[in-house]
């Protein structure tokens, strides 16, 4: 490993500190080195609190020594945006070389960041783990480029693609360091989304706990008919001390009433226009790009995943596969409803990355669809998610 | 990395060059360090020709210098087999410091040889990359411990776990890497199977490229009924040059005079008792225990493999999961035909290994069958192999 490498790595394993916190905004870290050794580091915590690089050189405390190199693990900002440009404070700072990870996602601003520094004869190293610094941005990086959510699905299966027994035996398919994985990743995203199903059978509670803390992103809850809202017992999402950060998504079919006795409870819902009771997924994204939800991390029911799927909706998917084989053309497969007659017709995964989390592996990348797939539109029908 | 462990992988990649070639004897890989510099290499190339150490001592050519350490993969042996035993001509040649990677699996020999080489005043190290040079001998291993042949079976599949879509398109799910990797892994094993109607579909020729060279394992076809051979044209694995090493695996109700004519041309026709028109497969493995077969790689079709788990009789499974996604319930699963209720009556490996090899992800393992293992003896019915 080269030493900028080394010092590289430090800045990515800083910018992970604000893992799932910085949304709009990207993670990025940054280390200052002088006379090879890191005389200071900085991350980026959250929107509208300052930049890596200017939380680098506030914890330097003083003017960069002759010779400081700054590493940063994103090119840095040209603009004003909520905070002033990371460019002009590099330059005023003195700082003379700046090693860049990933180039900025923007088409509109890639590259004019290294050219600005360059304008003012900072010496610029481009594209030191490129690959790793970008890998830290999935979501931002969509946003940015695309302007929609990152719509992402998670499934724990066997190695041979299966969610549940025949029975619906579940508990446990994949190990300990594959589920806390998955936890990290919920925590990643700002939104996750569940099917009326799986909070009817399971009650969860969809909060995100990553060393010792919960957290509790936005909760959606599909639920076209509002099935959900009882006057028995009501779910945990609409009682529990995060019941604000609950969305129901619904339809007019699921009834007025219903949703005011939710907004009575501090519970939310969205209801989106449907000729049927399920949602219109494209609504939905709108829906989460003017609300500025930047990605939603749907973690079942298998039907949701499936019918996303169909809709071409789904934009990225996490597989962790264990090392279990249940042989049954009656167990059940996380995904379905398409009739894919050739390899031709078949979903692809890109800018695939793979993970081994102790017996499990991570496979995860971007869903590439093909230009004719086809949906077979019976297999769920018209009713809820189940 | 240490620096015994420098000298232990090399040993490692010198064992490999023996890959495939030196059945029924282990993969087994030697150096000599002298004032922390390698002198003098060997390995085991075949059965019946000099062991690793002694390869090392001959390349060296000369008595090694005092404080000389021989880096060996595997305990060296201290019985008269074919050969002398190695720890008597290690303490002759005056080497007074042995580093072992993985212990004599052979529970009557293990650590005899440490025992032996200590009794003589031979510092031993053991241990050192354990599991890497056990890893390198998964057929030896298991010979000799168990007495038996190692039953693989081989699958390139869908992140789903299917390995054709409904219309049986298949070419190729896996990439390049995958699919080398699954050649690399064939030239591992002296033997290759496949069903009748894989050769009826497929005419393989069976042979492993690796290098540029072509090899040819034992190439066994399982034909209840003898239906590869016909009046028209023969399968490539009955007429080619490597035709004698072509077995026919049938029953009786294959029909002698098949049989003659499948010896009349060079190949051979194991015909093995049988009530239907399968074989059984204890009946196979004794056979090939008693033909000093010691490893199987069943590479398909579907029914074959599948028959071979619902007898319990695959010991060793190897899938390679492509970032390819079907999410048709009308697709095919490689395994298929248990009845798997529960998670506790689910099938799991063990000793897992995983590689990521470009997009794909290999994990293998040993099969562990739960005690309540429910058969669907419908599955497949009483046919011969599909």
């Amino acid at each position: 490993m080269s030493q900028d490498e080394t010092f590289m790595r430090r800045a990515i394993a800083g910018a992970r500190r604000g893992w799932g916190a910085t949304h709009p905004n990207p993670l990025v870290g940054a280390v200052i080195v002088e006379a090879g050794e890191i005389v200071a580091e900085g991350y980026h915590a959250k929107a509208g609190e300052p930049h890596a690089e200017i939380m680098a050189l506030r914890a330097l405390g003083r003017r960069p020594q002759a010779g400081a190199t700054l590493y940063v693990t994103l090119e840095p900002c040209c603009t004003h945006g909520r905070t002033p440009p990371c460019t002009a404070a590099i330059i005023e700072a003195g700082i003379r070389h700046v090693v860049v990870g990933a180039t900025d996602p923007n088409p509109e601003h890639a590259g004019k960041g290294y050219g600005l520094l360059r304008a003012a004869g900072v010496e610029v190293t481009e594209g030191v783990l490129a690959r790793e610094c970008a890998d830290l941005n999935l979501i931002f990086n969509h946003w940015i480029t695309t302007g929609q959510p990152l719509f992402a699905a998670k499934s724990g299966v066997t190695l041979d693609g299966k969610v549940a027994t025949r029975t619906g035996d579940s508990k446990w398919i994949t190990g300990a360091e594959a589920r806390a994985d998955g936890h990290a990743w919920r925590r990643y995203f700002p939104a996750i989304a569940v099917g009326a199903g799986t909070v009817r059978a399971d009650n969860p509670r969809l909060t995100a706990r990553v060393g010792g803390v919960e957290w509790c992103p936005w909760r959606f809850v599909f639920d076209g008919l509002l099935r959900t809202v009882t006057d028995k017992a009501m779910p945990a999402v609409y009682t529990d001390e995060f019941r604000e950060r609950t969305i129901v998504v619904t339809t007019p079919h699921g009834g007025l009433g219903y949703v005011r006795k939710l907004n009575a409870m501090g519970v939310k819902a969205w209801v989106l226009g449907a000729n049927t009771p399920k949602v219109n997924f494209q609504d939905f994204r709108t829906r989460c790009a003017q609300e500025g939800i930047t990605g939603v991390f749907f973690e079942g029911g298998a039907q949701l995943l499936s019918e996303l799927l169909q809709a071409r909706e789904l934009d990225y998917l996490f597989t962790y596969h264990a090392p279990v084989l249940f042989a049954d053309d009656k167990s059940k497969s996380i995904l379905r409803g398409l009739r894919t007659e050739t390899l031709a017709n078949a979903i692809r995964l890109e800018q695939v990355r793979h993970e081994v989390l102790g017996d499990d592996a991570l496979m995860r990348g971007f869903v590439r669809y093909p230009e004719k797939m086809y949906v077979d539109e019976a297999t769920f029908g018209r009713k809820d998610y189940g």
